[in-house]
């Protein structure tokens, strides 16, 4: 009974994995003292952000008018040292060689950039609060602030967004995007950190939305479930490679509601005040005040084992 | 070079963020002894409900003839203990000041309401068998209830939404809600705590089912990924605001099927029997036997760079 | 006041959850050395993988060339270790009695298994570098394969999914199906290990995607969220329970893109080169070379309070 | 081959080991709300006062002028918090009966407790200053003020002693003791929290030293390795049980040095400014200015194999 | 400035040091499925076996009449568990051979093994009560029985040598060496687990105290800190090494006391009921009923700068 | 009843803790970007060169001659980037202030330093298989080497040590303290860094041994427990704190056995091939091949009550 030596099919498969040309357009390689984004910590910025904004919902920051400098402060303070490494690690992602100027000056850039997220908390803020209200103020199952601010996920990742957007505006590379893909994993919700959503925004259930990254959306404007804000085909270049950075998804004026399912695709504008119904597909402009439905379904004869 | 000073914006910013103004209605005030509510720990409730209900599945609970009462012996106290103080965060959660007495008559109550849910579990565990019944028979894929408990997702929703819901029942608030948002996080299923969900219910898939609060569903029910059961527009009341609590979800009667990405929405009532097809939106009443399908879609013609 | 005293009901639940009627169908007896498969090690064999494949990007890894050869090494050997006792541990996960030549049956068995799954590395590499591929040339928001790579839900999906179907071919069970679910809880794409997909695959965005067991999908095919290929009813044996393992999921020819919450149902063909456009619902076969859309949705009066 | 099944032993035990008298006297009954000691967080409260003490060395607290009061603020109130709950565990660890009203008064008393404690803490950062000087000055082989704080055993053991002597002034039973056996544990040197020490006191290296409850330290002392400050046998009560509470150890007067591993026993006087040499075993008072040391020791035979 | 390349002398090292000359006396081979003992799990079984036999004072076993026997269940099935690995671990640390006829018969002993000491876990607790009345009984300075198990370092040492030496005398190799070094670590209190030590054995402070593999101890004897019962110098074999397993170390009668720092080498017999006094070096037998103490120290005479 | 409002002893002690005058002494300031020493961090780098140096036992680095270099060599690049960060802050935490240049040039000089301690990995190795061997040998009680290497306290402090004193000939501060810092916490040996030791050194039992900074140490030298090699009184200088750096600790040469208990002081030479018997006080030297043993402890008198 010999079955459970050393198996030499580890040692040939180590080999064939370590042949340069099998991993050369999937490896990342590594550069002294160039740290790497991290996961988790940018998991903990986030959290660390919300702690800050929304005192005393998150992590062990307890609100008393005598002490709620102390935890803001300490918080901050925190935020600053973390979200300064992380900055640094996606200025460093995609050099492709080590070079001690250019580390030198990407340090200089994520210190600077790290302060200009910092001065941005107190609007960051003043954003969210809107959000909040128009939460609650468009759920007649939301009992409180407090509960929207707590449990809801258009919380969770609205605040997600407007962290991710803001750096996007300071030029941070990669860091939004993994930020909105947590936010995404977490609640369904995806969010492109490049799209413009104006104050009092909100999201109902969530799960499916889809945000594409040109999308400009106006002020009190709510979404349902599975809602795309999407884009039709794109153009080519010449090398048959998508031509990046084109608008190409919807304008959304002020005060417009659109409900589960739909799908709104290519740059056009829904306009202000416009009602879109659930589960319907719409590529051209919408005059303001529109209100769209999807047909009424016809009733079908249905044979047993024949399927729908 | 004196770049890395400690930069003043740190301590600006702290001073903006501690004035009351832009806190207050974004913050959540502590009492001493009021516990806030923990989503860890509730996520360990959950585990451990489950844990004893479908034995030997999960945590560390070996089921033998000889020692089972052991493990549910054990879960099922340390589920009380738990329990007990998170009920009570869920009581202070709203309160706005501290007040012994509030304090000492919301510990009773908490207490009160735990006996109560713990000896509601023969019974949860009785209802998630015919969901454990429902989703093995009914799906081709499925190997074995074992593994359908084990790894299917709705059976993680679904026992989510039962254990949220026999809370909401014993008027415990936000615990409920907290519950069904990580089962939402988790699974893409987001079941309202106070939906009515009545025997042998399944969801296949199910991401982007969404269940709304005052929807009832009856006795073998099946949903598949994406349905909407939802409400129509609200009611307002005065002040513009929607008017809470009144019914506004559809009544879904037994053996009902609703495939992919059909949306519901109203106080509608979907008759025994029925069938409606994927990608439907219905917002009127279904009768008793109704099969309804969507319009077959049209061929179009397709030009190059011009969008779908 | 005598409330706090040690609740008579917790005794007797524990008694009426200990009743052997009240567990015995939603139980999983333990047998001494039968190992229970872990989530948590399936989530770290993942993990590993990933690593190996995309070395760099994940764990600790750093590439570079003197030294990428320690870390494959170090992490496929590892990974030889944990697959192995998992594999185990789903070979067992479904036999009823404990029997000391079953086990060393399935010992010899797991052991074979986990020789070959090593071996298929190399190939699992090559084959997600052609996803990696498609997703990059596809998506005129990705700045470089790297950010692909480390940030699109849709590469976590794909790669679970070529893991999980690698096992599935090597008859493991439970273990492919836990790996899906816990992409699809992460991702909210919901890929069978079953099905089969060819090279170049990918999806936009993702959440609410839902690939069938028996689907079958050509190379250079792209899907965007929300999209179902899914089963039709299903033809029930004498027993009224569906019969198992006939194809029932559609076939997807080369080069086709089907954009988001199209439902496709039964096994029917999207022939080669078709578009299929959003929101649609397709039920019989589609020739090479179509494009398929919805009806533009009408234009509807709102009265205000009367819904949608 | 049958020797894998569930050992009955296994049952017998338990049953054995759950008949009452053989638990009764080694056993600790809890009651509902009384919570139990954690040495967990009792090292945790040593940590953060030590944190609060020693600004900048441990945990997470970076000292800039500008932000130093944050860390102090945010790690005094949960100093206040953790203890708190841990005096109230203390003083219901030897409660033998669930009584409400009790509970209640232990409440209010862990309450005013705690509030001393925290307003003593200036004096305790007072008193290990000069400790730190001590240590400091007195060793030749220390760098600086910062290796003294941040290396010495001495200080982690004085520091502890200092904070339990706090403690049992204030009359909080059980945790005191488990403060100064987790120092004990980690450094070597058992200070009992009843022994009154002076400021100034310093240990080199530390490991054996032991200082009983009825000890008085003046000012300035400093003792080696090994040296222990013991009771001589004890008056015994009418049952044979020795009685406790009377002074049995030594008074160590101002500007003393004891070298390593001597014993000084019973509750006799070393007079101000003597010295002890090692080794020495002293039951007599000493006047001040005495400097003792032990015989020189012998020169003698060794013969192979037959010991020293 | 080319100063962080990737320094070539880690690839030197890293070749030196797998140069097998250089490591084959300092290395372990792993042989698979031959698992290594934990020091981690070793210290997890110490702790279980304490709180299963002094119920309520350890870990999460809360005592009540109702549920004492749910949590002595777990913990019992749960240790056999561990130390069922534990011990094969130990029985297969010297094999120098991967056989799997030896990997089998280990692990029918490891099972055997196991068994035999969970049935011993009623007798442990008797001793171990015993110990817990003679530290009590002996310590003017005790305020309870519970604070003598919660607190006392000699309680933690006296329990982990009696699991020790429980498992020598079952002959696994290894586990008890670990277990008493991490007693050792803990309390500066070292045991040899071969050591055979009788009831009511009490130590004080302990730190320091060493009793060698073929000491015996008698009933009813306490120690103090710094006690040593050693061997003198070996005989030594034809090869000049110690030969093993010769007595070698004291007989303690019952009902001795041993102050601290004193030295007891070689086999002899220190007679019931004697006295030692601290700091003294015994090598001759003790008659029964002796007192010995030490010299009383001389004043000297002590020159600044000129050393004691 | 008004007990538990927000006391403001907290906010008064707050305040007075953050008085400048009372921290000033006793804090360490931090700067941006400088490191502060871990003590995590430092047991980590420990145990992997513990890991590094005697393959197999420690960690997860299974020895097969097939794969050792890949642990070896992912082991070793970990160590090259943990002890690169803590030599860097262990060369920052004694700088008064923040300096660019003095940063950059910490960093550069914290490299050299890391590549010269890896090149030094074979020589550590090579010296502490001799101590293994003399353990081994000396000890009648060690059955394997393994055993030694794997349990034994002496092998750990002692590895700890020449690993500590490693880095003091590279000059790096603080690190190697904090080294025998936490060995002399684990094993109650307390060696200074700065002490020469050669090869073939074993240390039995080990509890309280104490090795001064400027001793010296043959080959082949053995102590027992409580050995202390210490200084005497210190001369002082013209402010009355002893003058650092002077030798005033014992020469112990080749082939020296010292007994448990004794101690050794000032810088005197015990000669080659001497013995040390226990509890001995030596402060002059001994010639070479010396046997010293204690005088034989007299019989006394015991009066009851009346102490020893």
């Amino acid at each position: 009974m010999t079955h459970f030596k050393y198996p030499e099919v580890i040692q040939e498969t180590i080999k064939a994995l370590t042949v340069k040309d099998s991993y050369k357009s999937v490896c990342h390689t590594h550069f002294f003292e160039y740290p790497m984004p991290s996961g988790n910590v940018i998991g903990e910025i986030v959290n660390l952000t919300r702690e800050i904004l929304f005192p005393g919902y998150f992590g062990d920051s307890p609100v008393r008018s005598e002490s709620i400098h102390y935890y803001i402060g300490v918080n901050t303070e925190r935020l600053f040292e973390l979200l300064n490494r992380q900055i640094l690690a996606g200025l460093c992602f995609q050099c492709s060689m080590s070079d001690p100027e250019k580390l030198k000056e990407n340090k200089l850039k994520a210190f600077e950039i790290t302060k200009d997220f910092i001065a941005l908390l107190p609007e960051l803020r003043r954003l969210l609060t809107t959000d909040v209200e128009a939460a609650y103020l468009g759920d007649p199952a939301a009992k409180s602030r407090g509960e929207v601010i707590f449990c809801y996920p258009a919380i969770r990742a609205i605040s997600s967004y407007r962290i991710a957007h803001a750096l996007v505006k300071l030029s941070v590379p990669i860091i939004p995007r993994m930020i909105s893909e947590m936010a995404h994993s977490e609640t369904g919700i995806d969010i492109h950190p490049k799209a413009q959503i104006d104050e009092y925004f909100t999201i109902d259930h969530g799960t499916g939305v889809v945000i594409g990254a040109t999308s400009i959306i106006g002020k009190n404007v709510k979404l349902f479930q599975g809602v795309t804000l999407g884009a039709k085909s794109f153009p080519l270049d010449d090398n048959g490679n998508p031509i990046k950075g084109i608008p190409r998804h919807p304008i959304v004026e002020d005060d417009v509601v659109i409900y589960s399912q739909a799908t709104i695709l290519g740059r056009i504008t829904v306009g202000k005040g416009s009602v879109i119904g659930g589960n319907v597909w719409v590529t051209n402009d919408v005059k303001p005040g529109s209100k769209l439905v999807q047909f009424k379904p016809k009733d079908s004869l249905y044979t047993e084992g024949g399927g729908i």
